[in-house]
């Protein structure tokens, strides 16, 4: 009836090409080119400063305290691919660390991002090997139930599906599905050209009240001014 | 590009049949006829004791601290519906109280699940009204942004999609998919008939150890008795 | 410099016929009829069900794990008084319990609030002694060390000057300035005079969305409804 | 090397009538009497209003999603025992029903503390068998891993050896280390007798300032009345 | 009723000479010589190590998700100034980034302080525009309701008046009052100088216990020592 | 009764040798060779990156915003000791300081393990004093109540001996108990050994489900691949 003990081999990943130019840009930028949506909850943060990915999602659903899936998932990642590790509970165990990084990175992976906990946090550093976790444990886990690998899952608040693209930097992770990666990757270009002569300007001193008009409506809205 | 601003009406909702028999069950016996997916966080809490529903849902995407698509989404409740709200961002702000449940309610809305806050709950526990939140909170909302109602959404870490059965009682909330609704109805049906067997074993002072045969696997594992 | 180990004997409470008119409403329609602000942080909760109060605050900053000043704002107390204990830091030691309480209502006091915890909630429930707190614990605190009592304090979050108003129910705890106690008592009825007939056309079917007539702002916004 | 995979079956309980008499009076005054040690987090609470319970820990070592072992601490349970629960990392699943809590109540158990959840409440709740534990989630759990059972535990922050007294109530669960259970209770009637009479005291309107004598201690520590 | 919707021109900030020498203090040293008072709470983090701030305060007052305000409050910058935001509700929203940013720091402001979300982490890092704040999130807000500029704000549980000086670094945000900043940077010159000495002392291996003559005191309270 | 206020002088530390041996390995690694227990939870964090620190344990048990003790523990200080300091209830006040590191380090001390806040975060750093802790705040404690050095505690949910080894790295911090140290070295360097061998194969593209020979127990528990 469920979908546990469940592997998906063939997905449908993103554009090549909408992935690279997606990779240009910031998680702020694509999360509001997208209408405000696709964000992971704030509490996904990168285990070491600086730490940033863009790649397809092959996703994985775990237990409390069990990695044996994440032997099963390292199978199906392609170059390119995002591993997404979603707990059917909360948990802050570790599980993941510096022998799966070898061996996903081995298979092709850019990262993880993981709705638990990982650990071997100094190695993964040295090795330069992204991951966006909501904790850092070193708790080990056990290998003795099954879980599913690329069946749609919701981490850490998002949904996520194989083959989505993911982007994750200092600000956050966001998810972009598939269809429509392309689609924000220009709208998140055209923010950013948008941005530049903002930037300028503000710069120059001129007010965000004048640039973009607020003075009316805000009147309209009732604000006062007082001395 | 997303989905923001749309109100779907037509949506396909799970078999009454199905729904009706599900509503006999507990949302733990459900949880594991599905095989232990489709829960809610345990921070989702009933506002009173004793507060249970079992529904199709209706979904609704909210901002934080604006509630104005809960009127949009009164409009589109059937009889026996559950209105499931989720919110872009975590909140604890009071979207729902005692003037919008008269409403939802006279639409024939069995309870609300909102992953953030409700108030008027003295209200509405007489009014016998069943919410499922994240919190409690008299902080009122404002009505100035657009979210969209019966779209795919993730409430409290569970994916929920517009006709699916929603249960909950004071062991917290499930979702089952529409599709699988008359199946899981049937797997915990028949998990509650094993049940009342097991119940009487224990009680009569068996031990789950001889009653489920762990001894054996126990000894395999390694499990020592010492004095 | 700072104005620990003060108390200040001579306060101005709220005039005692508009608290008297406060009493009659609920947190959240005092709340919103003040213009949605004034309101502590939704973790303040009632210790049991029902509890509820109104009266004119003296306060009291404590600092954690010790008590000693509960006794000090004891004898500040006059009939009607809420005592509204701040801490300097977070802490759920149990602060008060069933003697304190005694005391407190021989001088008069109708509830208290505290951003801490407490203890002896079966004798407090028995004796009906509304208190609204952070927590619930039996650790015990010394009596060590001086704070405060009727300077202004900020508890969960909100600013609570001596003779203030503070309603407290089952939706939280909310603060009116003494200054505007009559003002805000008399918002709020017109607030709740509105309310009454709103409700019965809601219960008769009618949408919110007629009611209040939203279903041309919303388009203006850009709602699409689909099929 | 360490004590997973082990069943201590001979431990020595606490004295029967120093049980008996721990059982009359309530958590905060045995953890004052103690010398204010002993207590478990106030995240510890009853799942259900008036739950209270008091006997001899028989102690069970946990692995997050995984309640194999509840299974061999049944078989250790003497009438007048509390199961007390431990896990080896955070985890709120539900690890104990009513099956459990008929099994346990057959072997004479008279109730469960865990750091973790529980669910059936309902039922629970019917049965009048008391739970205090962190959270209440319908999750199930598998039967995989070894724990230990009757070994020292660290359970909510506080340190459990098996025989030790453990008492819950509204205000908490507090734990009395078997050797001094006599001595605890002793301070405990102690502690009750004095309490009376300052009850009595305070409701007449006496002081806390003036029995405790605490004014000159105040006014030492530079305590200053204003007007 | 309320202030809500106003913005105060005229603030009076606190003397330059006093801000200046405050700055040269660390927040544990200022929030000592105050007393151990007016420090928010320690949720508050710099979003990159080693930022400080100190400068004078202009407040403003947010509702969840809507940063309107946040350009209203840009025009009453004056050089030296730190932006202190407060929201009404808790949210990890990303109401500020780069451009904000850019706009503040054209207008004199030396750094933020915000009970909420900031978002373009590694821009503010490399302007090095120092943020104290709650939460780090890509979440975007909109611009659709009246708060207020320079109001008495509640910011992570510290109460905040136009014109305080606020100081910020690794330890934490505290609040110094405009009328006491003289003699707060007095006092923590005076701390300072004393702690010069002690850390020489200790340094030699001198005791704490012999050097601020303890050993008394701990036995006069009944510290036993032991073999 | 109880075992407050008490300093025992004489403890026995695990054997040098096995510290030594101990300090080459990383938390993760010791905490799997001594079978998943010991840890203390994931909350417990280094005040700088790349603060690490093993020795053998001085303990001391503390009250809420209470310091005193910590001047107590600084004499029982021997070379390659680590302060573990528990709290007796939860508290993040800042118990530790630049002052008291210099006097610790003067004794000997490797570093402090608390489970409560510290501040002088910059000088702590500067001075290459590790430090893990669950929380940084300038809020300064008083000196008023007794607790004890050299007595059992629970630190962190992780029971800790005086005498014991603790060992802490960017993963966590571990407790090794002194009567098996030598025995968790050996296991952690067979672990070790072990690790090489399998990082060469992983990352020439082995996958673990060969190397660990997977494929046959997935199988068995039912997983299915599709397409």
């Amino acid at each position: 009836m469920n979908n546990l003990g469940i592997v998906k081999r063939n997905i449908v990943r993103a554009d090549k090409a909408a992935v690279e130019k997606l990779s240009k840009f910031g998680v702020a930028t694509i999360h509001e080119a997208m209408g405000r949506v696709g964000l992971m909850k704030p509490y996904m943060r990168p285990i070491y400063t600086g730490a940033h990915l863009c790649g397809t999602a092959v996703t994985v659903l775990l237990h409390p305290g069990d990695n044996w899936m994440m032997h099963v998932v390292a199978e199906q990642i392609q170059p390119g691919d995002v591993v997404v590790a979603a707990i059917t509970a909360d948990c802050t165990d570790g599980f993941f660390g510096d022998l799966l990084a070898t061996s996903f990175r081995a298979r092709g992976a850019v990262g993880l991002v993981i709705d638990a906990g990982v650990r071997d946090v100094k190695d993964l550093t040295a090795m330069n090997f992204p991951v966006f976790s909501k904790a850092i444990s070193a708790k080990g886990t056990i290998k003795a139930t099954l879980g599913s690998v690329n069946i749609p899952v919701v981490c850490a608040g998002a949904s996520v599906n194989p083959g989505d693209v993911v982007v994750a930097d200092d600000d956050g992770v966001v998810v972009v599905p598939a269809a429509i990666a392309q689609q924000a990757a220009d709208a998140a270009q055209a923010r950013e050209d948008n941005e530049a002569a903002k930037r300028q300007r503000l710069a120059s001193g001129e007010l965000g009240l004048d640039m973009y008009k607020m003075r009316e409506a805000l009147e309209k809205a009732g604000l006062k001014y007082v001395d």
